[in-house]
């Protein structure tokens, strides 16, 4: 049988159009020479030279979803080949697997988790059925081929090393796969962090910069009291570092793998050996320090860690969007909105409008925080939809999680280099809006009492006149009093050494 | 076996606590007289004057979840009753039901469909497991107790009239709940599209009163070409008008309904002239059109029109949160925001600084539409959940749909009375904005042609000086040419009857 | 000033990594000529060879983010070049355009709009800032070297023909692209509606196949009455059809467009004759009947139509998620689960379990339906982050929407083909879990009563036997009578002349 | 002025009513005596023997939303006299406060933080604009009116001592609001945490119980390989006590507070030493160790910690939500279904359906799930939309964080002690599913390779034989053997000890 042979979405490998995102997959194999593969539903051609077998292919025509291949998250082609080389190492020491076919997978693995061409050879779509099997048995077939070349064997010679029965040895998808995409994580989470450092390190350049332009601060959109520019710059570092805190905490809970696990989580037919020194050996190849979890049957089936991370993630998002809307916010104008700061232009904004230029890179940020937290709700779902002793919506969990954090690290990257780094302050506008405010007269309470500075600000509103001019016009303090009263020390912090009658 | 009595969740009739969402819910019922009843589990206590029975005990026990009562939501409690009023009708027509139970169902239904004091009877939680088995059986219990008092029988003399073999006649739960949750959101939905219509109205109201403030129009928070107070305002009232129009139709699909279908819309043991006799009574008893489902089996699982129907309510949350936000921003200041209008004070902003308003009535629309916003996914989770032929989450679609009307109608409400209907003009500040704006210059291009007015923007820019000065200062146009190019007729319309060189 | 040449993200045209969702975009522009072109900020070098210029230039280089470009979405690549060729014949027929640029743009526009090829010109990606500034840009860019190879022109020479003066003419990035957008979702939607008409008619076919096929029904999990399982699919059949209509009458909304709109919706700088002309001229381009909005400002910042029609996909995906939820409980086993039906084997299941085959097809179809929940939640938040008079994260929302449709089309179309058309019943499991059920007594209550089949029930269950032998031993009912009451007509069906004694 | 007086939403003090999530709100005055009180908008009438004032009468009338009021939360209620309590002494030994003034708030801060009768005077709309204001204003205005009484003073003499300049001393809402309400989770988690820990307890000894039970595991709801009940129940308990030990963790993140902020955390018109001082006086007055945020400003506009820990809690309902989704599989039937277990019943089942039992209590908290993840979202929206110095949408996110623990410790502990505790396993159909399943053949695969397995799977399928008898047919193994692999030990754990020729 063979009813999948020249089926839709069969693929030539080492095509650029497998990693593509593109309407049309129409690519052909005619001419090309072909290999027979079989498996339970029968026999079918792959290309000769396809790194890949029968089940990827299969997996190919089923899964037609999205255009993005496996191979678009390398660090989970990476994270496949080192657990695939811990397992054949754990199963050389065990005196399962013969050390010239251990020695061949472990040298396909180091290549693959290396060499980005191989990438290129994961090919079935990231949105798949069946729990990860078609990526895991993608990653087998795909390290066999690699192996068999390293040993001098054509492609596809599974009677030399197979797929499953030696890359593939005392593994599940079950277990492999999810401790795959956990290591995945770990190794995508790090430039993030170091995006989210740079950020944080440019807005720390910012309030140090600013650290002397006086400004109102807002609450509810409404004028309060004044604050330095700096302070409001340093309030944007404080809180990226915290996320940088969150993130490095929260990604722990990925060292623990199942591992062992086998089907469910029994461990059936492995040796009670092998969990342990697939971990260890895990931890070695990846140096990372992998631990196994200690209920395996739990870890098989449970995905809260993704749950709580893409809930991290998630909180990330929403911190850089309220980021990006202030920043947008003090931009706005550049002479009907708050204009406190300038954003660098970056691209012209309008084509009919003469010298717009727009906060594109906020904007856009603002967009990955959207898309961050929709593809949270989409990790809950697939969460939520596990059954028994296995989670069959784990790969959508991985490609959510994973292009969540690829998508905030670009977005991040962009805004450190192309906004904030170039902001500038506007110090005059900032200056005068303070002193042309209401807001300064929360200021004079200590020294003038709640009821005086509400009739005062009363009357400047109705009046429209500055607060400062009404004090001095009414004799309320001496010029020398006000202006110690509102220096911008005096303002931007407890009331240090300053003679108050009483607070509030 | 009476393993419920005196368990916790046990209530006396009539008191407010039923209503109540209160902490503790420890109800005593010592000293009150009770009446014995029996179900499937065994014999329990009720008090002796509760309309309600045993399974309403029983499930009062099981789901202490919210301390939001059934009963909270009037429109369902009636929609219960007229349901309960049309079966009864059609099991006398088809010769079911003797004509003096029929009756005593039918002015029992009447009363608790139209006398408040009754949904104090439902006492079970809004939130509950069982497909809304236990609101059904909320309602039986009530409705047969009010009718045995109309017949002069006691409390719980159920041989004379019984809740289930009587009151629920020819009805399961999976036919009469779901027929009843969207009689009641028809019901529901009627205030607020009154509400919807009022807030358009005050909309259509200030857009009249403000015609002619003109102000500046802004894209992605720069300034951009110039518009009328009126227009923005027109626009509000435009937006919500096609909400009124979206509502109204969709609502219109809970117009079908699936009574008849019995457990799984087989309509097994139910007599073949019963189902579209009892949809004519319920139409007739409602005042409504109601139609019969044509395929009941699907009616029966399926609650896509909640989803589509939670989806116009999220709609018309995201427009009426835009609509807030907008406000918030166009009154930001009074000082160093926008401050283009002013929204009326309804109550004092901060106890620490003197004078400050805050727009905290945009602000709770805004919450509301966050709330609304969450319980469209609660809704979504929820039929997604579905299974087979029945979905076993009604309870909580309903809950969450209702609870997103009456918030809407509530926030739209305040919305209109005590903010958009007292939202007053700062007319100098938008001309002064206006004139002092870049943006200006996009009026001149069909003057000036767009390489000038780029010119022309920049140097404003740069020397902070208004557009108009360099223009006359530059000799590029007179005082009288610049002077209609600016009219505000001009600028807010097509170009009319203007010589335009070319279009941009 | 030339910051960018050279910049992150430069790109050749042609290649077909531009269309690739690759982790590395490192394309190297050494050796290939270049041509210079100029914008607001200055200088910068584009490949001599690319249809786009400058703009697109910008724009690749600032939004790095998910590597999906807009050519993408070939839908709107084709839309965009439908508005840019409208506009030019209103332009032309108002006297606006010469007639030789007129027919360049055309022709143009014409080749964009219906060879695949010009896709891959489209390069900028598909999440970035600026209200769809980039992606309109990046059109008129390319229509315009198309145009001036059209002429015969070398590229760039835009003093022939000019991208912004010329093709955008009379446009704003503010109506051009939201038009564009909806027109790309009009046409998004017919292959999508397609799919689910197929869907439904093989449900259909199944219903028809099954029709004789009795099993039993199930609520909340547990066995309720029996029914065919030709009615479950017809109930699958209707479902989905309701979809349809649904999708049919949602989509219509997208027919109202701001086409002449320019800026803000007042229409500044436009001739008032154009944006009736411009859109009689788009639906004759589109072959598609598209209205002009009758309030412009207010289409220019609303975006109710997306998230309504997102809603609508949103049930759709709900739908099928219950359906694939559906077939995966019935097709539970082999010998442990429900085992009602089998699901067509499509790939191995397992490496580690012999024989064992998933229901991969509903599984990846239950993840698209959480992928396309999740950006119905990213579609609702950049709706409600418009802020006054545009909404800046447009491009997300059609990112969204777009790629909703193109999943759910491929996934319903894999379910369709590789799932349901293959589906097969296990008749003898279903009839003998039938009349192994307690459910079935429910059949007999017309003619035994209430009380006396709950006996029974409980005496099935207690003794584990079934129903049926205990009616006859107990001397209930004779063997024909039995036979009547439990045939398959009786049992599936209001119960049509039989003689009940009471319903219920 | 005094527009406000009879205003919709007016209350009577003391009443039920207050607590009441009522649809009639109108709460009468006639007849009661009233006292006079004043703000910014003028003077207003209260009622006489009202703990609260006219701030309080302004906000009930300005939000009449979801008829909860602040009072309905406890929690806060208390934490937010603690916090009073807290300032009052800090003041008091900073010589600001009066030692009688300070006594007599002291006092009453300790009365509303342990009676539960003054909750019924919070009676401000749990939702509401204004950023906490309103809350904070009801705690003024009732613990100022209880100290007054305390002094032998009348109601509203505020001259004695006042709402604001003594009760809200050195605070603003800004920073006295989220401390409260920090606190308040802080205090709500613990019996949540006790719930769960029950749960898990529960989990455990049904693991216990059912240690011995052999029956399949299923993964994507195929039979998979054997397992014990007893670990399918285990599992339970880790993934619970996973979760407390996460709530655990992150409710820390808590402790952290603004406390002296003041507006927006410059700490304007607060001593220096205050913010220290009043921490520390809370720790004590609490009991719980609070800490001082170390950058004031960014505390006081950061939510972050509330959307984390409302991830974590959505983790909680995800997990929870899964384990009812497996206890409703695995009871499924009774004869129909998976049929492992068996729930308690705890009520009647259908009007319609003799016998029929439903699992009810996992169906609730399947809805308390999807009700808290769909409150996460509305936190995610409040905490985007937070903008510069403030997040006005605070209320709405304590309303959701607080409303969320509630119902998932009322879910849990009905889950636990209504469903959890009376489990019982069906360990007859349990065993004979194991020995029909196909899924056996696994653990025979170490002896008889899984070439030869497979094959008999097949025929196993084909002819719808149990395997064992197959194997004996074919004397592949001899029945001692075959009876040593297929014990309980062998195939639940690794296989320690036999002799394996390979793994897998």
């Amino acid at each position: 049988m063979d009813t999948e042979a020249g089926a839709p979405g069969a693929q030539t490998p080492g095509m650029p159009d497998n990693l593509a995102v593109s309407t049309v997959r129409t690519v052909e194999m005619e001419g090309s020479r072909t290999r027979s593969e079989h498996d339970l539903l029968g026999y079918a051609d792959v290309p000769a030279d396809a790194l890949w077998g029968i089940h990827t292919k299969r997996a190919v025509a089923n899964f037609p979803i999205t255009g993005v291949p496996v191979g678009h998250f390398p660090e989970l082609v990476r994270a496949l080949a080192l657990v695939k080389q811990a397992a054949a190492r754990a199963n050389r020491r065990l005196g399962y697997l013969a050390p010239e076919k251990a020695d061949a997978i472990e040298r396909a693995c180091a290549l693959v988790a290396s060499e980005k061409e191989y990438a290129e050879s994961f090919v079935v779509d990231a949105i798949q059925g069946g729990a990860g099997t078609s990526t895991n048995m993608n990653a087998n077939e795909v390290i066999a081929n690699v192996a068999l070349r390293l040993m001098g064997r054509p492609l596809g010679d599974y009677a030399a090393l197979h797929p499953n029965d030696d890359v593939n040895m005392a593994q599940s998808t079950n277990d492999a796969y999810p401790t795959a995409l956990r290591l995945a994580v770990i190794f995508a989470t790090e430039p993030l962090v170091r995006a989210l450092d740079d950020l944080a390190y440019a807005c720390k350049g910012k309030a140090v910069e600013f650290a002397d332009v006086l400004k109102m601060g807002r609450t509810q959109l409404q004028d309060a009291v004044p604050m330095t520019l700096g302070q409001e710059f340093d309030s944007f570092h404080t809180t990226i570092k915290e996320d940088v805190a969150r993130i490095t905490e929260i990604v722990g809970l990925f060292r623990e793998v199942n591992l062992g696990a086998t089907a469910i989580g029994t461990g059936i037919n492995a040796d009670p050996r092998y969990a342990a020194l697939a971990v260890e050996e895990l931890s070695r190849a990846a140096g990372q320090p992998m631990i196994l979890a200690s209920n395996l049957i739990e870890a098989t089936s449970d995905l809260g860690a993704f749950v709580l991370f893409s809930g991290v993630l998630k909180r990330v998002a929403v911190k850089l969007s309220k980021l990006c809307n202030d920043l947008r916010l003090l931009s706005s104008g550049p002479r009907t909105g708050f204009g406190e700061i300038r954003l660098p232009p970056v691209q012209a904004g309008s084509s009919i409008m003469p010298g717009k230029v727009n906060p594109v890179i906020p904007e856009v940020v603002n967009q990955v925080a959207f898309l961050v937290i929709g593809q949270d709700l989409t990790v809950t779902l697939c969460a939520e939809g596990g059954q028994l002793q296995l989670n069959a919506f784990e790969p959508t969990i991985g490609y959510c999680v994973l292009s969540s954090i690829r998508m905030l690290t670009a977005g991040v990257e962009t805004l450190t280099r192309r906004c904030v780094e170039g902001i500038e302050a506007d110090r005059e506008r900032c200056r005068s809006l303070v002193h042309g405010s209401i807001g300064l007269v929360t200021a004079l309470v200590p020294a003038l009492g709640y009821e005086t500075c509400s009739r005062v600000a009363r009357r400047a509103l109705a009046e429209n006149r500055p607060v400062a001019d009404l004090v001095l016009e009414e004799g309320l303090l001496t010029d020398e009093q006000l202006h110690e009263l509102l220096e911008l020390e005096a303002m931007t912090r407890p009331s240090r050494g300053r003679k108050v009658t009483k607070p509030v």
